[in-house]
């Protein structure tokens, strides 16, 4: 039984339009309820300043399966103390029917793509269709990847990009010199037709007088308790989408208002899962201000890991290695 | 930052002494606060008669501190359907301060060793010093470790094996031409000086008149709610320790009679931890009969993988990878 390696220079090449694929269905089978997944559990070390998270998931699709599990950090003293990014992770990627472990991968790289995955789903299914303009707010590594795949699903013309340092935005421009990419405001990047805020703000940062009123926002940047990057009356006067519901109202952008209670269930419109699965009475908001909250779940990395390891076996040359004996 | 990769043939060389030692620091680190341990998820998947389970943790000893996550199955139909083991497992053991994948080993033949190794730890604390007779109840792997281990910790020159497929039994025997190995019924085995039960039996086979009043029983078969081994009346009449409460009363031996009321807290004596903790007024058993119901814990996982990874940095040809460029 062998298990193929893949490390960050293939998942790099793993293309993100068959991850939002794979990542559509799956919210898809979440929606139907063929995935499993419990809760993400946390291993607090705060000798290190970080914490271990374990998320395993299966989902089972019309067209394809998948189970894996995901061991991922956070230790933000990794870059000055390490050499080491601040988010690492790994994915055993296997087969359902027997434990097989058909890949052992990177998922640092993968944890990008699938959130990005996510948020060009939901801005596909939200976005006025004829958006051409790109807000990034936030200049760090999600940013490049929220570039990669939102210009798959509109036909983005401008990109303006807005970060503390000037450096971060002047290495994000020069990344993709065929792209107009400018460097803007919060306020410029804010009046966009599709924004993504990626940030580490603990505050809010983008005030609703700096957004039109059919923009798509994908609030990203807040991932634990007490971070928010939108004022909340954006939130109200939106439509709010969520991956996930408990973890948005513990982790998302949304918890501090919902915690707060200026924020109620009434303020959220739906989930993903409800938004990808057509059919259902939901009714989609159209030329609306839409917020999608990204979170991040497990069945994304399920997602990601399932077409990385289809792109694999496509490859030459890949490493693999065999644990059990016969 | 590479990782190595330990295959079975690696894991089964690991010294179950040097487990068994890391095993009782790990006990003592849970005793007194130092490790981390979310409890076990669980993905059911009916559809294929199995199911995988997270065990995430952190270990830290005053000699060496580990990270893990041990992602096992359970797939009973593995060996008819896919000629490959019911328990399959692999491990990542990270470096707790950064995540980084120090190496990725097989979990399958480390699994059957740290059970062993806490059984060890058990035995040498409770059974009587000159114990010479081992029982072993059940001749499936598990037997193998238990029998590897246990002679160990105590001057073992007499084994009884029993097991309802007599092939097993002969089986067994033949793999250890140098020991006096002996068929035998339960009560035969039950008699001796120290007895292993390592059955998948749902209803109890050992009653009480086939044991002394000395002997040390591990209770490891009953891993599942509704599985037991042993008959109430011994978990009434002889000192019970538990590796975890928690998992025990959902899980182990004590399950059953817990759960109908026969059992209750005063006839549980105390975990492993306090009993490897010495100093903390716990009078320990001498000459008694006593019980270890063992239903194994991820801070097990972690010291076998400790252990696994020192072991394999001291040997030449240890294949490895790197899953992160720079």
């Amino acid at each position: 039984m062998e298990s193929l390696l893949l490390n960050s220079e293939v998942t790099q090449s793993v293309p993100i339009e068959a991850i939002k694929d794979a990542v559509e269905e799956a919210f898809q089978a979440y929606e139907r309820g063929t995935v499993v997944m419990p809760p993400k559990s946390y291993i607090d070390l705060p000798q290190y300043n970080g914490d271990f998270r374990s998320m395993p998931a299966y989902v089972g699709t019309d067209s394809w399966e998948g189970a894996a599990i995901k061991w991922v950090n956070v230790h933000p003293d990794n870059p000055s103390n390490n050499n080491l990014p601040t988010v690492m992770g790994i994915i055993i990627y296997s087969d359902p029917e027997t434990l097989s472990p058909l890949a052992i991968m990177d998922a640092t790289v993968l944890t990008r793509k699938r959130t990005a995955a996510a948020t060009a789903v939901a801005t596909d299914h939200l976005a006025v269709d004829d958006a051409h303009s790109l807000g990034l707010i936030g200049a760090g590594t999600q940013s490049y990847t929220q570039f990669e795949a939102l210009t798959q699903v509109r036909p983005i013309n401008k990109v303006i990009v807005n970060d503390v340092d000037d450096d971060a935005v002047d290495t994000f421009i020069d990344t993709y010199p065929d792209f107009e990419i400018q460097a803007g405001t919060v306020h410029e990047a804010a009046a966009c037709d599709i924004v993504s805020t990626v940030t580490p703000a603990e505050e809010p940062i983008v005030p609703l007088s700096a957004v039109n009123p059919q923009t798509h926002i994908n609030a990203i940047g807040a991932d634990a308790e007490g971070k928010q990057e939108l004022n909340t009356n954006i939130l109200t006067e939106g439509c709010v989408f969520v991956d996930s519901f408990d973890q948005a109202i513990h982790a998302g952008e949304i918890n501090v208002p919902w915690s707060r209670g200026d924020l109620d269930e009434d303020d959220i419109y739906g989930e993903l899962g409800e938004l990808v699965s057509a059919g259902d009475g939901l009714a989609i908001p159209q030329n609306e201000l839409t917020i999608f909250d990204s979170t991040g779940l497990a069945i994304q990395d399920v997602a990601a890991a399932h077409v990385a390891y289809e792109y694999a076996t496509g490859l030459e040359d890949i490493p693999s290695t065999s644990l059990f004996s016969k």
